[in-house]
């Protein structure tokens, strides 16, 4: 199988976490902070330079505000649902995921409204107007994904997020599908909040979501309970990472993802985008040149856009096309990619796409192979 | 290491867990529900399948009502904040841990209030009149946990939901302590939700919760997002097991429990727990026989108490007792567990508790040894 589907979870993982998951089962299978014996010892440190290597990779201030949670869903309720508060405003761009979407649409039973800021591909001076004009005496949070899981569009959080301490505005960028191939300083941004996947572009395994908080103080957790911390108290601890860490943690993941972070700073990111920038950019030139598929977006540019390609062939569902593709053996992702409205924005909310997003291991040859079929006459007759 | 540290996380795994876990990670590494191709059809059917030997083992009505979370204190939180309201009341036992008392104290500014029902150790009659005593007409949940992770304590849940259902009270089981060791039959039950965490009597991997939820109409989610149905909707879906599973699961997890609960059935979960109360009961009567040895607990009995005992060294603090044996090679967990009320319960909130669980894997002559140190003069010097 060709596996293009790696801005949904990548595939193969890099050996290494895979080794480094065998070894965690079999030697650092104890409760971190709990225990006073060596394998719980050995087993938080081995949790704690998960967090460093995140720490440093992002530029955190300190590897304690870097929070471990089920996925970016996760640290995504976590955040909206700690932070706001009957009567708030916030403003989300026109492309977020239902994991912004959802939680918010449910928050507006509590009195909280939100304005969509219109995003404007390759022209961030108008994106960053549109935010700013969506802005009210009310607006506590702005969240903002950092890259289009459908279009590959890259937002510029970095200005966003300097016009949002203009105003005092918070800021919840969600980085599921930029983190491991655009840098994100955390020291050099005004993002209070940084949630992320661990399973897609840091190569981590499933199960892995973090919430990186710039300052703790003024967020409420939502999950409470046991934390091996100040465990005579009923009230949940205020340290970090604790407060936001109950229970016990997916340990044998994390320590995969600490695995998967050296692999991604022995590859450097700024490698990995490139090789991936290469082989869409092949692909966009193919594409482009076949009367049959219609591009929603201009031709890649890693200044503007993730190295990811949506395209339909016209006339056909999306599911369709991808249903041929799996059966020559190409894994892609159609349909909607639970964002419609980002599929709203093209006006592909009716038939979808056909999302095609390499990874670090895809290989030229299976780039030509993905193009050789979609010219592919037989895909015309569907 | 000799590990009798298994109320926290049981270790080792079994193989078969271990090595169905690599294999995932090489072979069922995508997004379950979302694609179309085999990889992603193939590990949807996996994560099915380890829900159907769940739903198979605590004979539930439907394995599309077996949810995974990050962990069971996950599990008590989605539930308590999924149905609570301003004006109900709660019952809980005396003995609940942090997971189910911190959310339930943080539930009690938004205007709900809680009763603490005693429970008498060996007297089911009496536990079941104090929880009787302290519903009031308000009382909407019971939330009560089978086993005392402190002190062993097997609570009648059968009896007191039996009770619950006369008065039209929903009853919320920790069981994360006597999963795997004691049966729970939900058809022949009035339990609403089961919360279980998959690392302890299951001998799943760290990261796995669960909750089997008999009917979902009443509940809301608290995380909502991306499930790969319905996408269009800006509503988080209704359908079970969606409406509770946001974002992407710990599959690697997930995968791993299925072999694991492959394990515990062939084993035969009443044989383990027999076993396990055969190496407590040698050590209660060795340290019952000590006297320097303070026990809590009536001599053991698996009618009355799952297979783990907690005591203390005379004078000593728990956690100075716990440093002794594992500097002579033995993992125990002192301190207060994340339990502050199980421990006021036995009037050892100062000191906490020596805690010893044996596992499946848990050898005679590791208990042997175990004795043989707390006979050690050196002990009496500490």
């Amino acid at each position: 199988m060709i596996y293009l589907d790696n801005a949904a979870t990548t595939y193969p993982k890099p050996l290494q976490v895979i080794k480094s998951m065998d070894l965690a089962m079999r030697k650092y299978n104890a409760n971190p902070g709990r225990g006073g014996y060596k394998m719980s010892i050995d087993t938080s440190e081995e949790v704690f330079k998960c967090r460093e290597k995140i720490s440093k990779l992002f530029n955190a201030s300190n590897p304690e505000n870097v929070v471990f949670t089920l996925n970016c869903t996760s640290s995504l309720n976590i955040v909206l649902k700690g932070i706001l508060n009957k009567g708030d405003h916030v403003v989300v761009s026109c492309l977020e995921h239902n994991a912004v979407m959802r939680p918010l649409q449910s928050l507006t039973q509590m009195g909280i409204d939100y304005s969509v800021a219109k995003v404007y591909p390759k022209d961030n001076d108008a994106t960053l107007d549109s935010f700013r004009k969506s802005l009210n005496e009310r607006t506590k949070l702005i969240v903002c994904m950092h890259v289009s899981n459908v279009w590959g569009i890259r937002l510029p959080i970095e200005r966003i997020s300097a016009m949002a301490r203009q105003y005092n505005i918070r800021v919840v960028v969600d980085a599921a599908q930029s983190a491991g191939i655009f840098n994100i300083d955390l020291k050099d941004s005004n993002i209070d909040y940084l949630c992320l996947a661990g399973h897609k572009g840091l190569y981590g395994p499933m199960g892995t979501g973090i919430i990186i908080i710039k300052n703790a103080n003024d967020i409420r957790p939502i999950i409470e309970g046991g934390t091996g911390s100040n465990s005579i108290s009923m009230e949940q601890p205020n340290i970090m990472p604790d407060k936001f860490e109950s229970g016990t943690l997916n340990i044998t993941g994390i320590i995969g993802l600490g695995a998967a972070i050296d692999f991604i700073n022995s590859k450097g990111i700024n490698n990995i985008a490139r090789h991936e920038y290469n082989l869409v950019s092949r692909l966009y030139e193919a594409l482009s040149n076949m009367d049959h598929i219609e591009l929603y977006m201009p031709k890649p540019d890693l200044n503007y856009f993730a190295p990811l390609i949506s395209f339909n062939v016209k006339k056909l569902d999306s599911e369709n096309v991808a249903r041929f593709l799996s059966n020559n053996g190409i894994a892609v992702r159609a349909g909607l990619h639970c964002a419609p409205s980002a599929h709203k924005f093209c006006g592909t909310l009716d038939r979808g796409a056909v999302r095609v997003c390499p990874s670090v291991f895809t290989k030229y040859s299976e780039i030509e192979f993905l193009i050789s079929l979609l010219k592919n006459k037989r895909l015309h007759n569907l």
